[in-house]
């Protein structure tokens, strides 16, 4: 009874443009470290799941960058989903996929493109909820919160069930959405709710009884993959099981059904990075504030964010509270706080026919 | 009698950085328009002096870009003076050369990177001072100051001699070095100085004749050019002559001591752009007051300059006040008004072994 990971390494979002393109976006590029994001990601489950036992599912479009970066892992184990179909079915497919390889093997299942440090105490969560899993749980990792976040889910935590070296076990009250900022403070006043990681642990046959329970179509649709797994055959059986698939979440799917939802707290520090904002909080900081990457020159400036990538070299003096990130051929200035504001230039640039820089 | 044009193009300034390099500083790059400096300086000369009558004196270094900027003009005429011996050496050399063209020849001297506007306006002021030399006078162009500028030299104005279709022609009275702010805004307040343009005319002879009353030494020294002009020997025998000479400027060499000085006052606007700060003034305003050059994609950005060149694309957001300069390996950013800094950040390339982005 082996421990998986499958990592979902299927998203294309451009909050971390220029330096994401669509060709190579958030997870396959470096926005934090010398490695990429998904690198990062495989590096960090060592040597708890080594890599014969980690698993990509990603796009058709991202499939081959994916396996050029990961030369450790078994090409076939980056398997590219034809389409989106959201992640109640990217979920089936691993679970069908890794139970041929062992049925009664736990799976890990995690994003690709979140900073969590250190490795260690990470992986001692990881532990600790594949052994709850192995007993038959629905594990879910949870954050202490650090601030009233409103860009994240939360899980209400139940009554304790474990507790081993700082990592607490807790059965899952519920679930909630991005909260308001007033629900958010409130939250995180309170104490017993967690940031939701979007990382999971469960076994293959329990996640897979669980999902025919509640989304059976799912599974009947899916269960020609699992047969084909293997063969020539797998990528045409993937490809016709999933073009027909309605578009469900796990969450709606699995999680706000199922029964025995365990919640596990290490003591990790986690952060999805959302916006070259939040890089900042990850960079060391000058003397005057400043966190730079890459090639930088700067002279006189105080509490801004330079970042060279390609080659590129920044050169900046007298900025105060500026982001600035250049590639070979964008560089995008805007003041801090306004990472979000990313998306109306890519916007901007998909309106004018320029995707070529996308 | 034929008008020749002497343009001075061996500067090597760095205020342009990081779109002049040192293989392409100011004058061999594109600055405002669609030419480079030296381009535009040749095409506004036309049709008054034909290109087969334009000179240029620059740097060993930069003779072969200046020579494939101008495939006009004859190579010959691109002269690289061995090392930089100030503009009194620069000035005799090319009436050592030109008397050897036309003995009775005119010589207009121009610096390479200045931006003025329009042509037939220039052209007509150059005729006017073509003129006065023809009749012996040295002849200096004056503008009209604009504003109080600390950054130029002053001419203040004697009797006039003449006034034809605006252009008017005075005796100078005296040179003065760039002022303080009081001094600046009390010659403006006046109104007879100009600022001092560094274009001059005269015959051949006439320089030559001046040149050897007020500084012998250095047309004694000098003789031999012109007699090599011509032959296989030139390039040596420059080189023999101009190592040892001392340095002194055309300023202090003659103007300052040479009795029959006229200055022109044209109808055409003048601007040594002197940095990124005074692109701004050269380049069309959008409505919220932004000057953007090249690929630029900007959102709520106001007063900013924001520069693209060599392929770049630049995007910014939520700007106020931020000049981005942005080429194939290196990016430039800073508020506006701070144009005078750009010197550290190439000091601190320099000192850091970075002259490949110099």
């Amino acid at each position: 009874m082996n421990t998986y990971a499958v990592i979902m390494a299927g998203g294309s979002g451009t909050r971390f443009w220029p330096v994401s393109r669509s060709a190579t976006p958030k997870q396959l590029v470096r926005i934090v470290g010398d490695a990429t994001m998904i690198q990062a990601t495989v590096a960090r489950l060592q040597p708890l799941i080594p890599a014969e036992r980690v698993l990509i599912i990603t796009t058709a479009a991202l499939a081959a960058e994916t396996r050029r970066q990961l030369p450790m892992l078994k090409p076939e184990h980056v398997i590219a989903e034809p389409v989106g179909r959201d992640t109640a079915a990217c979920v089936a497919l691993a679970a069908l996929v890794v139970t041929r390889m062992d049925p009664q093997a736990v799976m890990i299942m995690l994003p690709a493109d979140q900073v969590i440090t250190p490795a260690d105490a990470f992986q001692a969560a990881l532990a600790v909820g594949a052994e709850q899993a192995r007993q038959g749980g629905i594990v879910t990792f949870g954050i202490q919160p650090r601030f009233a976040a409103t860009g994240y889910g939360y899980i209400k935590l139940a009554r304790k069930l474990a507790d081993q070296n700082g990592i607490s076990v807790n059965q899952a009250e519920r679930f909630v959405e991005k909260p308001d900022a007033a629900t958010a403070t409130s939250y995180v006043a309170e104490g017993s709710y967690r940031w939701n990681a979007g990382i999971f642990a469960w076994r293959c046959d329990v996640v897979l009884g669980e999902l025919e329970r509640h989304c059976q179509w799912l599974t009947d649709a899916l269960a020609p993959v699992g047969a084909a797994w293997g063969t020539p055959r797998f990528a045409q059986v993937l490809d016709d099981v999933y073009q027909p698939l309605q578009k469900v979440s796990i969450d709606y799917a699995l999680m706000e059904k199922a029964k025995d939802i365990r919640v596990v707290t290490g003591a990790f520090t986690w952060d999805d990075v959302g916006s070259w904002d939040s890089l900042y909080d990850h960079l060391p900081l000058d003397q005057a504030g400043n966190a730079l990457r890459g090639t930088v020159v700067a002279e006189g400036c105080r509490h801004s964010l330079l970042v060279a990538e390609s080659g590129q070299t920044v050169t900046a003096v007298g900025l105060e509270g500026i982001t600035v990130v250049a590639t070979r051929d964008a560089v995008l200035v805007m003041p801090k706080g306004q990472g979000q504001e990313v998306k109306k230039i890519v916007d901007r640039l998909k309106a004018e026919g320029r995707g070529n820089l996308l």
